[in-house]
């Protein structure tokens, strides 16, 4: 995947096939091999044909975030279902989880006793055929409650007609540099107060769910049952500046071209201009990135401003700037967002454009 | 426009149509009492149903950024389209302006004369029937070229075939606070210069055209003779924070519903969590705002931590924290990212749901 096919039009995402599945089998070999089962996150792709390689390689299930993405894999033959958020349940999305638990297993986040309450009584009769995982906060500081309240929100869940399943969390945490190890440590910590109260309460805890990109090599059976890893299918360009992923596993970039070009002088900052701005990208920047993204082809380069259609991007001074039309290939930071900016992804393998997948559950926010 | 409709699944895009009106009025008065024509750009809001709006209060014609969103509009009647970007452009993007000139005035930017003369090889006859701005360097230093070299790209592009039609330049460090006006005098200099140098070269200069929307308030006849702001028709949590528009002129709110809730107590924060995440605010945050967005009803309350589907709110200490399941208007940083993230927004007056628009234009970026 060195070059950008020449039947595409920048800017546009490319995915690598095979790269892309060399990822997946490679997560799918790690947690296997620790008797853990794997539910990866399908918000970072948001395609069917990338689940259906996900489970095809033994994912037990999906994790979503949102009712509307459970219902588009749900369409596209998903049977085991993960919606790791804590919903607040009105009428409508009611009927729409009713609706998805005729055709599927489907599970659902909690980390209130007010929200277990809510939702099943919205639910109604078909509360039983809804799991329920209490989120537990493990140092995020997001949503969860606090490991020691878990055991009333069970309760509280149950009360309502709910089928309580087990505990879940996610790490944000593990995103920052140096961080993975703590995260790890701090989700083992509250997975596990969690899951004991839970289960000295009289539940049978039979998911103990956690695990994000960075933290899932840690992930230790005993600790936890199941891990949600998203991101690894890909790579991003956060992954690959803390070390964590290599160049050559990147699945996704952004081909653009050099439209705008300048030597620079008096004060005035050499510079080129890509046509990937952040309506492709995504305007993800965390304190630590060296920049809005990376240039595969030139390491030391800096995209030091993103707007909607211009990437500015400084050359380094040793190199002769790229001619203007030149086509390159840029790595997203955060390469959820940036998937979901997009209709449809071309597909390359071995430099060569051989497919177009739709993104069919782009924009499912609710 | 203080509630959010019954109708509304969290998170969705509301537009007050009300207050939409009014802001396209008030800058359509402000720009024709100078003696200017107003261009708006229609990357904002990607709306055909604003855009005529826009056309109706008297703007003579739009800019885009793509040729993809020229497409959408010319389909839906817009006959005087600016791509104000500087293209580089091969056979198939050659091919697609030639058939939008067919349907409509198109004028396009460039910077360079290499790029002039690779859009005229690459236009053919066509190329007569395409007015090129040449783009100015005003002091964003993102695209653009120095103004005294604006004579020899106007050159280049007549001996292309090219129409040449005057200057361009779009200020963005007006963005900044403290910085319009400084800005409008470095828009000013600048366009005038290059005016000046390409009249000289023995060119009729019809348009010099600037004007962000902070620095449109600053536009002068004599100095331009276009402006193309965009943000004024929905306001936006940047304008806002930098005194530029006011709380009721704010057009467009994300509707959030309160998720997840926590007192907080040893040292884990008091905060609120809303179901309005970066996948539908977009992430943009410059390093001189409060944060993620501004909640409308809770001036004090600050969003720290954006993930895609959660907002972290801090809530004021004197004030109760919001119940679950509040329903709250959020704010986004940045409107033109955030609108290009859904496919439809609802549309409000007077606190009723009245209709939903298409984002037509959504994610056209090639």
């Amino acid at each position: 995947m060195e070059m950008v096919p020449e039947e595409i039009d920048t800017p546009e995402i490319m995915v690598d096939r095979d790269v892309l599945e060399r990822n997946i089998s490679r997560m799918a070999a790690a947690v296997g091999s620790k008797g853990l089962a794997l539910r990866p996150h399908a918000k970072t792709h948001k395609m069917p044909q990338i689940a259906a390689l996900q489970l095809a390689a033994g994912a037990v299930g999906l994790t979503v975030a949102t009712i509307g993405e459970a219902e588009v894999f749900a369409q596209h033959g998903a049977e085991d279902l993960f919606i790791a958020y804590p919903l607040w349940v009105g009428q409508r999305a009611a009927e729409r989880l009713r609706r998805l638990s005729a055709v599927a297993r489907i599970a659902v986040g909690t980390d209130s006793a007010e929200a277990a309450t809510a939702l099943g009584s919205a639910l109604g009769e078909a509360a039983g055929r809804i799991e329920v995982l209490v989120e537990v906060d493990s140092g995020h500081h997001r949503s969860g409650t606090a490991p020691a309240e878990t055991a009333a929100v069970a309760r509280a869940a149950a009360a309502a007609g709910l089928r309580v399943a087990g505990v879940f969390t996610f790490p944000g945490h593990s995103y920052g540099p140096d961080m993975p190890a703590r995260a790890a440590e701090d989700e083992r910590a509250a997975l596990g107060e969690a899951a004991r109260l839970v289960r000295e309460a009289g539940f049978e805890v039979q998911r103990v769910s956690g695990g994000s990109t960075p933290s899932a090599a840690f992930a230790e059976s005993g600790a936890v049952t199941e891990v949600r890893p998203g991101v690894y299918v890909f790579g991003d360009a956060q992954q690959l500046e803390l070390g964590r992923t290599r160049p050559e596993d990147i699945a996704l970039s952004v081909a653009a071209t050099v439209v705008s070009r300048h030597e620079g002088a008096g004060g005035i900052p050499r510079r080129i201009v890509l046509d990937a701005g952040s309506k492709v990208l995504g305007g993800d920047r965390p304190a630590w990135a060296s920049g809005f993204g990376r240039v595969l082809a030139a390491p030391d380069a800096r995209i030091t401003a993103l707007s909607e259609h211009h990437a500015t991007v400084a050359w380094p001074d040793a190199e002769d700037l790229p001619a203007l039309g030149t086509r390159l290939r840029v790595v997203p930071n955060h390469v959820c967002v940036a998937v979901n900016l997009v209709d449809s992804v071309a597909v390359v393998s071995e430099g060569r454009l051989v497919d177009r997948w739709d993104v069919a559950a782009r924009g499912r926010n609710s």
